[in-house]
């Protein structure tokens, strides 16, 4: 079980995790304790801390930290998950996802622009696209991701506005854990140059592949002479989530536009300090470590959960086993509304994310989603253990009341 | 002189800062290396670092992390510069004032919207409300900052529309070093609830007072029941700008308004990792010294530049002497324009930013901006005496011309 539950008591939270006593909370797509690289980020401060050089503490370059802009496009361009040359001229860094995310809403959106999105997708970006006074609008999926036939019927026949933006999670989507595959990242890279949009491309879970490597990210498939896709990286998932360190990839020409926005000007590089500590974990071969360290770790609980699913829940709940990621998509069947199963689950002492908060049409869900990424194979069992012992009682209820 | 000049040598910038070689660079209002407390922050990582706990890399509560939203408004609390007392409640953490301003922007404006801002006012700002698509309105200062008078004018006489925001130095302004005294601190909150507008104060500087403190920060005028000015609060100025963490400070209500920010709900703390560490610097009692080391650093470089000016340039250009901040606002008379005067500075070895950077209506501006906080008493008395060599070479060509 997670230490989480310690953290907040007493005072203002230190933390964005609360979990309540005694419950398993698989709601939180958060890093266990023990996968927190401590070692690692402490040899890394010494490392930028321990000479003369106060370069960490001075404004930094507006584009980001240009040693870490080196390595990381080295380091990227390595990775089997990349399957591409990354130069670093493609590269901004930023203090993650979601900064990446807010800002480049900030310099392609305008106030009543619509942006498409997958329809379930990450339920936190909508706050980011409310903020700026947005437009959401949900894309058919399927088992593969974003149906890029539905989008294409979108763009072409419906008499809604065309998007300026559609925000994608291509690899292990959250919350379905299902990955886009390339003839779909190609046909959305040619939709977003025929309709003019931009893609945002939130790929921080690429590197987290179980086994075999997923598709290239989606700027691999982006050959547009102006640049279709902004991709957004992130140290939150390979590293440490609260260094706030990411950053953007997308052609020269996007990427300008992250390096001329007057925010970064004024205060220079976004993550100047966190990216002095990234380079550090680069330079010393660490970050590689970490997450060959996450991919075993996660496919084990990948595993466990699987295990737990078929001892638990046989025949009661569908899902594919993700390839990767930090989640598992369950759908409960006919009859089962996510959201009423909510107080059976706190009940039982184990909590999730109903699908309803990913929809972007607000629907009832009778699927949930469940992050392995906060507790470990037991605590995973567990939680799977009350799961059933929640559907059990919901579904006893519902029965009676059918009667 | 300072050693930014080394760090930008082969492959991609470290740093924001770039100088020619030879030049003494006025115009960088970035700290000297030897004023960054290297060993401080070393010592704060190990605090933060050094235990067991790995609740510094963890996703941070939104509103930033608790232990330093506590330590914070104690440590404000107790600045002769605030003179008021800062509830925790007050506050969200940011990762710098240029980040806050950026999220307000966000926040509390949309595309076409109207902003006043001082003319002259900080140059960097102007980038952050052109990505936001603002509509930037100057407003006439004097020797004591912006004119209430002037601003009163312009919300009741000009058809021009009314602001949704103001932006404002009130103290050691950027680029003038004036300060706004508490009478127009207190029209300026009247005006912005009668006119339904809300004051963005930058307010980083407040705490390098060389001499007496100055009148409270702008929030502290603030008694209306919703709240009408958020305040923007800087590590930068008194840590280490690299870090990246600041602060806002505003009534409940406004200071709800960027804990309910989607963009913070999704990445949890803006500058978490960033945040332990400051908090750090407090709780071992290194932050109060750090600015006694700044304030007393910074007060004899003003006494510096004056002895300079008085020496090389007597009778030849007009300044205030500041109380306290960065920055020193010469005028230098009748018929120089100071962005001419750039070439004949570069050929003594000098440089400063131009009056007419500072300009929003682009005006040619016979003054100019030097920074005192780059260069020690030397560097800055050689810089002043290249700045005259520079002036009487400009002098006599326009002479020659003017023949």
């Amino acid at each position: 079980m997670s230490s989480a539950e310690k953290v907040n008591k007493g005072g203002l939270p230190s933390l964005l995790i609360s979990i309540a006593d005694g419950v398993i909370d698989l709601g939180w797509g958060h890093p266990s304790e023990a996968l927190h690289p401590l070692a690692d980020v402490r040899r890394a401060a010494e490392f930028v801390l321990g000479g003369e050089s106060v370069a960490a503490l001075q404004y930094g370059a507006v584009q980001g930290f240009g040693p870490l802009l080196e390595s990381l496009a080295g380091f990227l361009s390595n990775q089997p998950a990349y399957g591409m040359s990354v130069p670093p001229d493609q590269l901004f860094l930023t203090s993650g996802a979601s900064q990446g995310l807010d800002m480049a809403a900030t310099l392609f959106t305008q106030a009543g622009d619509t942006v498409y999105v997958e329809e379930p997708t990450y339920h936190l970006a909508h706050g980011i696209f409310r903020d700026h006074r947005l437009n959401v609008v949900g894309v058919a999926t399927d088992a593969h991701g974003m149906r890029t036939d539905a989008l294409e019927d979108k763009l072409t026949k419906t008499e809604s506005p065309n998007p300026v933006a559609l925000y994608i999670i291509p690899t292990y989507q959250n919350p379905t854990g299902r990955v886009l595959p390339e003839n779909r990242r190609r046909r959305l890279v040619e939709l977003a140059e025929e309709h003019d949009f931009i893609v945002f491309a939130d790929e921080v879970y690429q590197m987290l592949h179980a086994g075999a490597p997923p598709p290239p990210p989606l700027a691999a498939f982006d050959n547009t002479p102006g640049g279709r896709v902004v991709s957004f990286g992130s140290f939150s998932k390979i590293l440490s989530p609260g260094l706030r360190a990411g950053w953007v990839q997308a052609h020269p020409a996007l990427s300008a536009r992250f390096t001329g926005s007057g925010f970064a000007i004024s205060g220079g590089g976004v993550s100047h300090f966190a990216s002095n500590i990234a380079n550090a974990t680069i330079a010393l071969g660490l970050l590689g470590e970490n997450i060959a360290r996450l991919r075993a770790a996660y496919g084990d609980r990948i595993r466990a959960v699987d295990a737990a699913l078929r001892e638990f829940l046989p025949g009661r709940c569908a899902y594919a086993t993700p390839t990767g990621g930090y989640f598992f998509w369950l759908d409960l069947g006919e009859g089962v509304d996510t959201e009423a199963l909510l107080p059976y689950a706190q009940w039982a002492g184990v909590s999730f994310l109903p699908g309803r908060l990913f929809s972007v049409d607000d629907a009832p869900s009778r699927c949930l989603r469940i992050s392995f990424a906060l507790y470990d194979a037991d605590g995973l069992r567990e939680g799977i253990h009350r799961l059933a012992q929640a559907l059990d009682a919901y579904t006893a209820d519902r029965d009676d009341h059918d009667d």
